[in-house]
């Protein structure tokens, strides 16, 4: 079964507040996770919301980093979708979690753009 | 169980070549799938690879939308994340299906930032 993503999608807890309601700081860890797993950063945007939470994403060449944030509940929905062999999500992932100082995590691995078809196609030349 | 948001991950196949390789395009119909939904947008960033395939993210009050093409397969991989009641993110997919001319999408509903240890406490009060 072919793949050409790989997308990591992370429930982080236990995280404290201050780190999480800093937009420069969220920034600052989303873009060098990137960076610590190798990925080529292209974009990033991040957006600070009243009384308190942070959303952002950065564009890789490999696809995307994303991070909604609750700093009143200890609480980010972080993403991690990569495509390639070059970077490995769950190094980004590991990054995240020691710099939100997280309590603890809950993650799955979903793989995109499952081509099926076309290895049919490619088996019936 | 109380969750703080629901994730639409959509395998859209059988798109037309030109329109996911046209930035602009890919765009304008990112941006719209997000207001279409009612959702209010912050920021969003859009990147065009060489020699073909854009990435991009919309960043929304509730979350985001996200989107990378292989015009060459006729593929693409979006993500719509919403939080709170407001937004369906099914009406942003809804929309993203009828303008990119899919073929067909298989899609997937995650519920993200799912808060039990709260439910427990508030129950405990």
């Amino acid at each position: 079964m072919s793949a050409l993503g790989r997308h990591v999608l992370a429930e982080v807890y236990g995280c404290e507040f201050e780190i999480l309601n800093d937009l420069k700081k969220v920034e600052e860890i989303m873009v060098n996770a990137a960076l610590e797993a190798g990925a080529e950063v292209r974009e990033y945007v991040f957006h600070k919301f009243s009384p308190q939470g942070v959303s952002g994403v950065v564009v890789i060449s490999e696809s995307h980093l994303a991070i909604h944030t609750w700093p009143e509940l200890g609480y980010a929905a972080i993403d991690v979708f990569t495509c390639g062999e070059s970077v490995n999500p769950w190094d980004a992932c590991n990054y995240l979690v020691e710099k939100f100082k997280a309590g603890h995590m809950t993650a799955t691995e979903v793989k995109r753009g499952i081509m099926e078809g076309l290895q049919k196609e490619a088996v019936n030349l």
